[in-house]
């Protein structure tokens, strides 16, 4: 049972991405950061909840759900790259292709081949499946940031510009979201000051 | 938009799922326990990875994969019944039932009816979807205890029939990962008299 012992590896070795810290805290505990198991899961039932206002179709939802449980396992190698930090986009891709690698690798060759390509189309955002899971990736951080009070912008002291940009999926793609949500809290913490206008 | 808001309500009422912890710890650290996010987005890619050893037919997956998402929501409110240690089974039926009417009622309508029947169906464990989704709670589980050196079956001292019993639907359902993983190991913590003959 070479096969087995191989997928049971990997599924020891993920465990791990419960120690990946992210910028966010969870709900009510802003000393808590939530970790990568933890956005994975609240990411698969944001998507699941709100599929009426996501204008991408047609799209498969085992497909979505299983990149969405899946896209952050890079991290376990190759950390967290906060969002609105600063970093160099090549090191992230190449940190994140080689951790890829490193982790399907555990897999069975059938299955290490689908589930890199699955990453793959996730971080190229070139399918709907991966469109929809992006808006998503976006859209859990989003809420969980607005629920600590801006604790990740208030950390970091983004631009209205590069905040925008973060949550273009969901302008796009799912603009009901986007104007009923988001919109109206960017506006909020811009005239806080804690979104930068300049 | 109140159906929107009431979906963001939910959304963000789960969040307390990450704050319910359970009895198994993270592999590598025996003082963090597992919350129930962590353990339900462990156990859907479990569920995932492992589908050729399962002898359930026909599934469903993206059933499957919602039911595992949302199986532990109703512990925010009655908190986790740990699987070795005592409880009235009437108590936490009637507990998880009214927690499950609680949390479910932040959806809309036709939301809450679809969700409510999912969690039904996998406490009834009824259905291939349900039983499939039950086979991996308890593998999850028992490969989160092993990799802490069984540090649950340490601290509840189960008798070789209640560990017998919690794995039976592995036994039934997943006969190969039974015989490969969990048998051999049961045998192991029963030599070392952690798991109790008597």
């Amino acid at each position: 049972m070479e096969k087995l012992n191989n997928q049971l590896k990997f599924l020891l070795e993920i465990d791990k991405v419960k120690g990946i810290l992210r910028q966010s805290v969870v709900m009510g505990d802003t000393t808590r950061q939530e970790n990568d198991a933890e956005h994975s899961w609240h990411m698969a039932i944001c998507a699941l909840i709100l599929q009426e206002y996501v204008e991408l179709s047609p799209i498969n939802m085992e497909r979505v759900l299983k990149m969405i449980l899946i896209h952050d396992l890079v991290e376990i190698y190759s950390g967290d790259f906060p969002a609105y930090s600063e970093y160099s986009i090549e090191e992230k891709e190449k940190k994140e292709l080689e951790s890829a690698n490193k982790i399907f690798s555990f897999l069975p060759k059938e299955q290490q081949k689908e589930y890199m390509n699955l990453w793959l189309e996730f971080e190229l955002c070139s399918t709907n499946d991966a469109k929809y899971a992006t808006v998503f990736d976006r859209f859990q951080g989003f809420i969980q940031n607005i629920e600590s009070d801006g604790h990740t912008w208030r950390k970091f002291g983004p631009s209205k510009e590069k905040v925008e940009e973060r949550m273009r999926p969901i302008a796009i793609y799912a603009p009901k979201l986007y104007k009923n949500i988001i919109y109206a809290k960017m506006e909020e913490y811009i005239k806080l000051g804690i979104i930068k206008l300049f």
